[in-house]
Parts: C-alpha cells; structure tokens; sequence
C-alpha cells in the first residue's frame, strides 16, 4: 500500500482546511484514495443512494474524542466506524452508509492521520458499510485536542423486527456477548502510561454480523443496546428508567477477565461503569436465550457470552446485583466524574 | 420560552458528557426540549424513519468549527442547520432529517450552549427539517475551543431528476440569488473586532423552499452548488474541473453589496473568495433562465438575483473574469492562506 510519505507536506495546516488546493490534495491522497468505492463522492459534499422496499430507514450519529487517539486494540478511527455500526445495529438495522467529519488540530502529523484513515477503511470493510460522504475542518494549534471524528450512519431495518423497551417483560433474559470493560480500561491505561504488568485490549469491534446472524436466527428479541459510555450498569439503568420492570444480574455470570478484575481492583474503579466497545446487551424471550448464545458463540465477538441477569417485577425502575456471597445491591446510574473521552 | 437558567449548573462539566445523570439532564433540559419532535430520540442514539417510494437517499455531513461563534446574521447552530439543509438541496434533494452532534469544552457556558440550540430549533423550523438523534461529547478546557457542531442530514430526491456537472453544455448560463461575500466578511469582521463603519451581516439562510420553488416550475438544471468555504470562484473552478469547457463570468452582473466592496477594498480580499451562506450558484439551459430569476426573485433569499456568466467551449477548465473595463483575467482555486473557521 503506498503511503503517504509522499506527500510534500507533514503536517495538516490550516490551508488544508480552507477549501483550496492543499484541502483538494488532501481529499484525493488521503480520504478518496483509502475510501474508494463507487458512491463516496466527498468531494460532491452529499451522496445519493436509493432505498430498499419494505424497510425503514435508521439514522444516527456520533463524534468520538478518544484520548490518546492510539490505544491497544484500536484507535479513533476504528472506534468511530465500529461505534456508529454498532447503533445502527442495536436498533435492528442493518448498516450500509457512513459519512466522516474530521475536525483536525493545525500541525497533526499527516502520517497519523494516513494511519487512522486507514483504520476505518479496514473496519468498514469489515462491517461491510460504505463511507460515502465526508468532510474536512482545521483549527489553530491549540483549539482542538488532535483530531476529532463524527461519523453518521444510515441503515435499513425490516418493518417487521419491532423493537423497544415496550416489549420488554418479566422473566425476559439479559444476555452480554462476552467481557466487559476492556474498552474503557486499555484507553484509560494508555493515557495514564500506567506500567501494570497486566495485559488489556480494547474490544472494539464491528458487531453487525454477529447481530444480524442472530436477527435471522429468528430468536424473539425485545431490545438490543451497545454499553459504551457508563458500562452496563447505565445501560441497565436505562431500559429499566420509568418502567413497571427491573433488572436483577446475577455477579458470577458476568463475563470478566482477569486482567480487567486486577486493574479495577488496583485503580478502585467498579467494571460495571467501564466503557465497551464491542459488546451487546440484548433483552430477549427466555425460550429463546439458547438459540442467541448458540449465534454468540459461534462468531469470534460472541465467544465467552452469557445470559447475566432476568426481568423481574420488583423493584421497579431498579438494576440489582445478586453477588457472589449472596448479598443484593443496587446499581445506580453514575452521577459524578466518570471517564471523559473514552470514546 | 422557559430558559435554562433553571438548571443548576451554569457551565458545562466533564460530566456533562460522561453518560451519567448529568448527561441525562443535559439532554432532557435543553435538547429534547428545544428539539422536541415525534422521531427525536436523541437518547436512543438512533432514529427510524420511513423511506417514500420512487425517490433516492441524500446523505451528506458537516463539521461546524466557526469562530466566533456568535456572529451578525448568525451563529454556529443557525449556520449548522443551514449548511447541511443547503448540502442536500443542491444535490436535488428534500432534506428531511438531521442528526446533530455536539463537541463541547469543559467550563462553556450552559446559557450560550442553549441560545446556540435554539438558534437551530429555528432554523430547523424555517426549513422544515426534524431533527431526529444527536450526541454530546465534553473535552477538557483548553481542548476545544467552544463548541463544534456537526450536523449530518438525510434527504429525498426524485429518480427523474438528473444533476451533475456531466449535463453541463456550452452556453448553459450561471446563476446566482444574490450578493456574494457576506458571510465571511461579517464572521471576519467580528473575529478581528473590526470598527469600521459598515454594517454587514451574514447571508446564512436555509434555501431548500427557493430551490424546490424552482425544481418544480420545470426549469432544466443542470448541476447545483453552495459556494461556501473559498467562495464562487473556488466553485466555479470545482465545475470546470477536468472538463471541456470553461466559465466566463461578468463582473458587472455580480451581485455585492457597497458593504462588501468597502470592505473587501479597506482589507484587500476579493470577494469572489468569500465564503457564503445563503446562496446557491445555479448552471441551467440559457432557455429557462427567465423561469429561474423568477422564481428566486420572488423568495426573500433570491431578490437580486442575477445571471453572472455563462458556460464557453474555450479555455477548457478555467474560469475568466471579464471585467467592468473590459479586460479577462483568469480566476484561478485558491492555494495559499485564505480564512480558518468560516464556517
């Protein structure tokens, strides 16, 4: 792959941002040349696609800010197509177009940028959407922290998979595709420079396939969440917000690693508030719980799934958590300083 | 209109942005307030809408780094809807939904964060657009400057209508609705805190109805544009681009205001470099241009709108300035230094 040491210029300036010649080479040997396919038409400002009978159309999108931009198992550029696939994937829909916004610091390297780039273009072949539309902005040194990416998605849903905390009852299962907190911990790691004879990668990671196997597998879902920013404990807290239902989990079925166990335990921090970025939380039929760990398990995102915890009638509006000895406690919604710029 | 000033914390904070209550709060108080529409579902991070037969998908994305953000004729959010809504009417298309995504510096002040998204509500409202899911990132002081806004938006256009710059023909004439340049220089003049004595205000204007106005009278278009960053000239340049033909524009027909030539002359800019907000630069078949004056004359964005130049088999790919005095000079893309943070 040739690469763009070529380029007469190092780094981003502000001219590559000004709608000039220099923003005109930068579109076509960075983002045209790595996003190629026949709809990307960035230099156009917007992308025509045509529509699909019988299906609604999901619409989301999202900027990530993650610090430091290069982490184990990921980047920013991963993250940010990884991340608006997996919403459009949690709403039932299957992904198919993504637009990129950079907003970039004057003086970024642009051998940092090739390598984000290229990023993307990797986990968007992946996931098998296509970035088709895109946008570019400098600032001064100084008014950004290095680079900034939104990223907007539009996928197709069947009419017919209705999803929504609505149809959630009690005795559903809770069900997580595998270990939690590895995403907000190897960020907070990396930024730290902590030197913890532990190993940690983030577990971003498209998960569109696994989750449309498991939409066909014809398994009665009721709703489906990805638990990035507040760990599954907000996640939890927010299907069970405002409604007759609540959520017991059961501590010992939680999938964790040791790695994720010792960190926590050295920085004081509680696994269930840590950031994932390759994890599903669906809410489903209990007769149907075998048939979607069977579709988890089979797939390389799904290998260490399990079913965590169950609706129950009471309380209401309430995560609770059975532990291992026994005891029950309650898993509030975060109120105070979490992490910023996990994602 | 309740305002914020309700809310207990004057500035945003970390937290705002770290997925707990605050976030919640945050979120409930201002945007889905403000925003609020059937399909809104900023807290379900995604939006389901139904596609319309017979048309295709415009999608398009915008990243707003604008400084100041509050500027005579606007502001980061009015400019955030308007941009994204003219984006997708010069493809053709109706723009229907908006996603809105908000990059914000820890310590902003939560009153400016709410003029800002009632600034949007407006002009969402004058366009008649929803918007339908967003998402609010918090940086540390010092590691943003502000706010930055990205909107991305979805749009339907007919089958049957055919633009691009491949229709274009020797002959076609352009058009545009009106004075050029007022956009940049009002954002310039406010940033550098400029006293001269002209008044001068931004066009920023959301143009869909005026464009749809005229796609229905059945004038034949042949390609659409928003002269934005680097203004018409980089535009036009952008239409010749590659292609067998040339553009001569006349400068006498231009349309500017005697604000825009004062300035231009006091700071030594060229307003065909400007940056514009509100206008739309429009190549038809000579034979429908009386329809196309007409119909944008009649719409407040469109009162002096004038026909500027016309397309010529020679020179191939350049555009000529024939000026008042009868000289040509030849109207090359910007390369060097031209305006950070226009829009």
């Amino acid at each position: 792959m040739r690469l763009i040491t070529d380029m007469k210029d190092k780094r981003i300036t502000l001219s590559h941002g000004a709608g000039g010649k220099l923003m005109h080479n930068l579109i076509e040997e960075i983002f045209k040349r790595h996003f190629s396919n026949p709809l990307l038409d960035i230099f156009d400002d917007s992308s025509v696609f045509s529509s699909l009978p019988e299906k609604e159309i999901c619409f989301t999108t999202d900027s990530y800010t993650v610090q430091p931009i290069f982490f184990p198992g990921g980047d920013i550029g991963k993250l940010s197509i990884c991340g608006t696939v997996n919403d459009l994937s949690v709403c039932g829909a299957k992904p198919f177009y993504i637009s990129v916004s950079f907003i970039i610091e004057e003086g970024f390297e642009i051998e940092k940028l090739e390598r984000i780039v290229i990023s993307m273009k990797k986990a968007a072949e992946e996931a098998d959407v296509k970035i088709i539309t895109g946008d570019t902005k400098v600032v001064e040194k100084g008014k950004a922290d290095k680079i900034f990416i939104n990223t907007s998605g539009v996928g197709f849903k069947k009419r017919s998979l209705l999803l929504g905390r609505d149809f959630i009852k009690e005795e559903d299962v809770i069900i997580i595709n595998g270990n939690i907190g590895e995403h907000g911990l190897a960020v907070i790691k990396e930024r730290k420079g902590l030197e913890f004879d532990v190993e940690i990668e983030s577990d971003c990671a498209p998960l569109n396939k696994m989750i449309e196997e498991i939409i066909e597998s014809g398994a009665k879902i009721k709703f489906m969440r990805d638990p990035t920013r507040g760990g599954i404990a907000t996640t939890l807290n927010e299907i069970v917000e405002g409604k007759n239902f609540g959520i017991i989990l059961y501590e010992e079925k939680i999938p964790i690693g040791e790695n994720v166990k010792s960190l926590c335990e050295i920085l004081g921090f509680d696994p269930l508030y840590i950031a994932n970025e390759g994890k599903v939380i669906i809410v489903a039929e209990r007769k149907d719980a075998d048939k979607i760990l069977n579709k988890m398990r089979k797939n390389k995102y799904g290998r260490k799934a399990e079913i965590i915890g169950e609706v129950v009638g009471k309380p209401e509006g309430k995560v609770l958590l059975k532990t291992e000895i026994g005891s029950t406690r309650i898993i509030d919604m975060p109120t105070g300083e979490m992490f910023p710029r996990i994602c």
